[in-house]
């Protein structure tokens, strides 16, 4: 490798520590360069597994691992906890708000910026949705989910009216992506595997609707998969309504649309899984640069992702898209294959040169259905389903969740569910209805 | 064993699924009667190592157990997830709220009861500290301590003004029992550990003042132990002052007062392990009895644990003392003890016999120090301590842990961080500083 050209490294501010950032820095962590990396909260989230914390099937520490220790050994990368309140991209500033004390530290300067915010669930301009439907990007709201659930079924134990009872067991999974499909079949089987658990009420009288707007669950797989998903999903005990509408949330359930008109469904528990957003850095980027948004938010970046006019701001993962390209699923692949090339992009600066065009290179498409089946689209057309897939599935989430530990614990928590049907990490914890 | 001699079973209700009533309820399991168990969280805090939580070695979930699961094969007992409002002993009656619905659910009757509320901290009448100072006795406030002691590292990390910062460094734990000490031997470990996560602080230089009103540190032991515990902690960097009161806690720091004056000791993070007192539900149960109470609030029971006046009403755990006994340390041994001889009294009552006084049988006394060190007391006067106490130490503790599971990830989360000086759940989670 060459050396660097400057007397003073080039300085690299990586905003984000997901799939996207992280793997930038850890490419990046190898070059001549001076890195730092900006993150909100101190630690990197697996978030495909969000949804099993909130049905606690594990625990939030068992999917996250602090930022700071990943990069201990890698003097050239330096962790900063701060919010990125805006970007200077003629001065090549990052404005930042320290998260921990509430000040305002000073600005990061750079030579190369990159910017992986991800993307944040969108109420489709419903924002009062929110109080009754949590959603499951962040953590906070996974363990909002896990708390209510659970409550749920305490509160139906201990209703005398049977009416208000199956109200309180009736949950309702908005958006049928993977996502919304896994959530739903796990509420499904936490129903079935706590019968035993309960005195008066029959937790298999619990009531789960997923609804879909569109005309299938999990769209982005084959047909055949999809109708596979769906019967899958039909004999856990979840009812899926597609071509169903929500078009109301509040404390009482959801109004739902559809060819038979309009329906007020009573239920206990509401789970939002539809539509997302660009996070909001994706905007205050935007805006600094006067860059192209499109409709979800998303910034247009050339296809070296790099911003139109700005050759030394990358933007990446679920919040861009590239100008003119085939649109990219906003899957954790993408954003790491964004983020290696980003680092790789510096890499060809650095020695004078320029990078072609970002590919994506498709892996393939997996999503699971609850205890011993899921579906998998593999890159030459194959299709699995069942058993297998669920194998490929596991063990390709172990695999990528970061630190060796956490493979052990997950593994663990796992193997202890599929032995004795049972969830260990079931705390109602967060704020309670105390008198 | 004798038929009961009723129609109906034999009602048992107990309140509090701490130590003391899940002995009793497993023990009570066992026998023709029909037991419920209220509790206001829906599960089993193995409250020993709560502080481990706060220092980021194990996850809330990993030392919890579901107290439904743990009841899910005994089908006469039944799980009540409900806070005690009051007790209409006459009628023989306990008023709940509904933790989950925020409701006021049908009261329970009872022919035994057995009230296990257990203690909390007491900030010596002012409340106003715990703003300031949290508390280790909930999983929140575990939660709370584990934030703030790792906000103030990335605080640290971003502060400009040196002294700002080391002030920011200071950490200072009120009271060094068993908790506040091990509470501070971890902090040390933790500044310690993580000298090569950052890039600015030195970690090295933060401050653990553990303050104590006492002339010794494990004012329980035997001196000779307080003194090598001193010793020990003085070795991880803790600054032990005994004979030192704290007088005030506020958003800057602590102050201090000791022989030579009173001082205002600025720190980041203070947490409080002083003083506790018996649980609000003690004095519910007193004022509905017309009970005695000492100056901790605890209920003054009879040597058979039952409230004066009320043979079907026993108290147990750390919320009573026996009138004219020895006073009990408010352990976890204690509590057990008493939840087993609860329920034998009630099997004595239900073949007609009577119970002889409860009698403790001290098993000893243990601490840890932070890595492989501990102290410990066995009954027949044997004092260890170093590497066999600890060893000690660790095995008991995975013992009592409630679950098999939870008994392997505790294990492989200690193994990992004894390898690799590595804690892995320093999650910052909860209410953050966003702009």
């Amino acid at each position: 490798m060459a050396p660097p050209n400057q007397s003073s490294p080039h300085r690299v501010v990586v905003v984000g520590g997901g799939f996207g950032g992280l793997q930038a820095c850890l490419k990046l962590a190898r070059l001549p360069v001076e890195v730092t990396l900006v993150d909100r909260r101190n630690f990197h989230l697996f978030q495909p597994l969000a949804y099993q914390v909130a049905t606690g099937a594990v625990s939030p520490a068992e999917i996250c691992y602090p930022l700071r220790r990943i990069f201990r050994r890698r003097r050239n990368v330096r962790v900063v906890l701060a919010e990125v309140v805006g970007f200077d991209l003629a001065a090549r500033r990052v404005a930042l708000h320290d998260v921990a004390l509430g000040t305002a530290p000073e600005a990061l300067e750079y030579d190369t910026l990159i910017v992986s915010g991800g993307s944040q669930y969108s109420y489709f301009g419903h924002d009062e949705w929110q109080e009754y439907a949590a959603e499951l990007k962040s953590l906070e709201g996974a363990l909002t989910i896990r708390r209510r659930i659970l409550e749920a079924f305490e509160a139906a134990e201990l209703e005398p009216d049977p009416e208000r009872q199956a109200e309180l067991l009736t949950f309702v999974v908005v958006g049928a992506g993977p996502t919304g499909v896994e959530m739903a079949g796990q509420i499904a089987e936490i129903a079935r595997d706590t019968r035993n658990e309960f005195r008066v009420i029959d937790t298999w009288q619990a009531k789960v609707l997923l609804v879909e707007a569109g005309e299938r669950v999990l769209a982005a797989f084959p047909k055949r998969l999809s109708a596979k998903a769906e019967k899958s999903l039909g004999s856990l005990g979840v009812t899926s309504l597609t071509n169903h509408m929500v078009t109301g949330i509040d404390a009482e359930g959801v109004t739902i649309k559809s060819g038979e008109g309009e329906e007020k469904v009573p239920a206990g528990t509401v789970i939002w899984a539809a539509g997302v957003l660009a996070a909001s850095v994706a905007s205050k980027l935007a805006e600094a640069a006067g860059s192209e948004q499109d409709k979800v938010d998303r910034l247009l970046v050339e296809p070296d992702l790099t911003l139109p006019g700005y050759p030394d701001v990358l933007a990446i993962g679920d919040m861009v898209q590239v100008k003119g390209g085939d649109p990219l699923p906003g899957v954790a692949p993408v954003a790491m294959q964004m983020g290696r090339y980003a680092a790789r992009s510096v890499r060809s600066k650095l020695r004078g040169g320029t990078s072609g065009p970002f590919k994506y290179k498709d892996k393939g498409n997996l999503a699971t259905l609850g205890r011993a089946r899921a579906i998998a689209e593999l890159p030459p057309g194959i299709k699995v389903s069942g058993f297998l897939a669920w194998a490929l599935w596991l063990g390709i989430h172990l695999w990528y969740l970061v630190g060796f530990q956490n493979r052990v614990l997950v593994f663990t928590r796992w193997g202890f569910s599929f032995l004795t049907h049972g969830r260990g990490t079931r705390l109602i914890t967060g704020e309670q209805n105390m008198p």
